[in-house]
């Protein structure tokens, strides 16, 4: 599906995301997604902050990565993010490239809700304040 | 799918698991499995040091987390997983419960397959030596 | 110095401590030495929730650690903790043997401060709450 | 100390950095530290390939942190590396400040042996194949 919104991040992965299999260990690409996500949400102006000014949590309730290749000490790769749903929830797809040869290493998907920060209540539709940012992307 | 052979950890989430939201962060979720995959594998004694001898690697190549609810430090949990497939690859599932009421608070899912040490060659039945691991268990 | 109050934890470090080396990366010993300091903490009935409702937090401004034998998977370890200064801040000081052979493997100190939770502002002297707490000990 | 050789990267601390007091959890500063040490590490032609390479290992034996001002979301920091001891062992001091004021935020230390990454036993000089990559900075 088309992304309504994307960005991309250059990360180099370090010796501590490293396992003794000399390869990302596969709970630290959860970091990597974050940083992407943080830079979609920069995008639209609706980071951390924004939402505990609008009065929102944005928990994630469910991830998915798929490893298609190890990543190795010395790798760069880009990790790209594209909004794909936004009506009752957010839906996020991230793909990550070797950032020299384009190669295909890992695909992943997470769901957000947005809660009331107040009563930690879920709500139904996305808020007023994020349709607002989001609005200019989807024209 | 009733499990081949499970397994149950007990972990109390530490302040440095939380995040901001004074909850257990998402990405760390895939350390509590770990803990939980590492028991089951000591069970049928096909731990690290046994995949190590018997020549192969057997990588993380898709994982699935269903986030319920959230967990908050003080909160101890129970982290069941039980391996459902064996045969072309190894499929385990995790359940996390809130240890005093039994609440359900994640799902999770890994899938493995084995690769050979040497080539690092993805092969497409799970290996000879694992299977005997598990045969007292499929009896 | 003779601890006023002490407490050990056994751990059993796991696969995503370590690092290439194949020993526990050195950044994770941090999480190791929280966990005992939680323990001693708890002795005291003086954990997160007690300081939270005291009004104080407890930043740690000051970590050494001093590595004399790397840690590998498998390995038990116990983490002891004793409480050394508590006037003006609060000393930590800890040691890590491995669990078999009682064999030393780390030593480490961690200072502490107290801050009003409102104003930010460093006490001086730790807080009445924390001296009451640590008062069956002192005697 | 006058530095021999000396490196600098800008990090922007993630939400998966902090804790629940809103700051960065102090066991996190590591891998701040570990990005400047590849930083000098790659400057003087040292990485871990080449540590690899000629057949040592580089443990960290002791490392000391000094938490001045904690660290928040959204800030920016310069963390900077010097070698300021390179006979026996090597010593490296790292400075945190804030990318925009230059406010010192944090102060460390790291030692480093090398070992013979065969037998594993400590070299009580360092092996000359890093003393030659030194040597340019040495004149």
């Amino acid at each position: 599906m088309k992304a309504i919104v994307s960005a991309s991040v250059r990360i180099s992965p370090q010796f501590y995301d490293l396992d003794p299999m000399n390869v990302v260990w596969h709970g630290n690409y959860a970091r990597f997604f974050e940083v992407a996500r943080v830079a979609l949400l920069d995008k639209i102006d609706y980071g951390y902050e924004q939402m505990r000014l609008g009065g929102h949590l944005w928990p994630i309730v469910d991830m998915h990565i798929r490893f298609y290749k190890p990543i190795r000490l010395g790798q760069r790769i880009d990790v790209s993010v594209g909004l794909t749903e936004w009506e009752s929830r957010v839906k996020l797809d991230y793909l990550i490239r070797d950032a020299k040869t384009g190669q295909r290493l890992t695909k992943g998907r997470t769901l957000q809700v947005a809660l009331n920060a107040q009563t930690e209540e879920m709500l139904w539709e996305t808020p007023e304040i994020f349709r607002e940012k989001l609005a200019p992307f989807l024209a």
